[in-house]
């Protein structure tokens, strides 16, 4: 460990030392890793390399560092399925853990034209705005903002969002839901997010926006959501065999424009 | 704009009305955008607030900032299809941009005993290790590491990986591809991923590792792959119809174990 590759720094390498150690199991969730002392001596590296690679698992919330006591292996993020659909509810429960929902606003606002044209509604048309926290086991997962607009689901009620909205737009209201179109990037987060989310300023977070529509090709509802990353991690199956497999054109991006002139 | 409302700092206000105006077309890529007094007379902020909401949209790549030229609004992040697969020579044909490869590592190592469970082969077995570099228009897209088992491609050529592995896999190997399995995570680039994707240390990208199976089960590669967070945007479609939308069970994650004795 004493040398460095070309291109590859010391601590980038004993990062992914110890990451392997967390990730082969050698050192499990909880577990105590070796003080700082200790990992200069076992891997010939200074202190500063030992500190710039547990910062950077911290940040990435492999580990967690307790005043005093020492650093420890972080609990697992919590992986959550893309190419398969569950509500936050079902499948915390079925994860064991306690998930739970705050409402931070409920109101009805005027459509912006750029809402307007992804929710196909006429500007100023009125939207409900939900804003979401959720929790599991304590820990904030995810901030979300969500515009339903208000022909979707009049007369919805604040009891009606603590759980899925899903459940209340198909038992409630009867809409046929038929896909979803979900955007993801990663975003670092600023004083607000990192507030709500409980991190540091400058944390890695992943922002999913999404659109689902009904059968007719309706949308209702479109979301935005900040994931803390140090708790999440998206996995999916992507199909390589079935004809729909096959890539078969490019899905228009809402948020994205032509340089002038070439639209 | 003068005043905020609680939780929301202002420059995140301020932000997210420029991104407004950037998504919605009202500046498209290639504009300039006001200059930080104008935007500050316009918004009725401090030079602070300007700069830190301008600080936020250059480290997520919404513009870019030319010394002594001004800011403007950056070219589209490239959107990456996820619930279809597509090669990315074809698919950056497709959107009518040059994409290149360069391999920066060929060889053949022994298996860890983490890359043999995930490979089902016996630890030290063989494995190509190919490190590739993708660029779009010259600029780096993403850094990735992807390990074969030796058996499973033998006699592997270095023109051979210049291109789409999938094509080899299934032409000259005559295999079966049945699915791939992607777990997505967003993480901070460190000073090595940050010289290859030519970005500042600390820049948002999105880590994506997968496992690609043949019809039998039988593991063909595992990649790990760096996207410059700036430049990518995935988008994938749920399907919320069909029995298979559903959720069926836990997809296991090989990089996660429970806490000592839970096992």
């Amino acid at each position: 460990m004493a040398k460095t590759k070309a291109g590859a720094p010391l601590y980038h390498k004993l990062k992914d030392r110890i990451l392997e150690l967390i990730e082969s199991g050698r050192y499990r969730p909880g577990d105590r890793l070796p003080t700082e002392y200790e990992l200069c001596e076992q891997f010939e590296v200074s202190r500063t390399t030992v500190r710039q690679a547990l910062h950077h698992l911290k940040l990435e919330g492999h580990i967690e560092q307790t005043q005093g006591k020492g650093t420890f292996v972080a609990s697992s993020k919590i992986q959550q399925p893309l190419s398969s659909y569950i509500s936050f509810d079902d499948y915390m429960k079925r994860l064991g853990l306690s998930g739970e929902t705050k409402v931070l606003e409920f109101a009805v606002v005027p459509a912006t034209a750029q809402l307007a044209k992804m929710l196909h509604v006429a500007e100023t048309d009125p939207l409900y705005k939900l804003i979401r926290m959720r929790y599991v086991d304590r820990t904030p997962l995810k901030y979300s903002i969500t515009y339903i607009p208000w022909k979707v689901a009049p007369g919805l009620a604040f009891e009606e969002i603590q759980g899925s909205l899903y459940d209340v737009f198909r038992g409630k209201y009867g809409h046929q839901l038929s896909k979803c179109v979900d955007w993801i990037e990663p975003i670092l987060t600023d004083d607000q997010y990192s507030e709500y989310l409980e991190v540091a300023v400058g944390a890695p977070a992943l922002m999913v926006r999404s659109v689902t529509y009904d059968t007719a090709g309706m949308p209702l509802e479109h979301s935005q959501e900040i994931f803390r990353g140090d708790r999440s991690k998206f996995v999916l199956e992507r199909d390589l065999q079935s004809p729909s497999a096959k890539y078969t054109g490019l899905l228009p991006d809402p948020w994205q424009h032509e340089p002038d002139g070439a639209e």
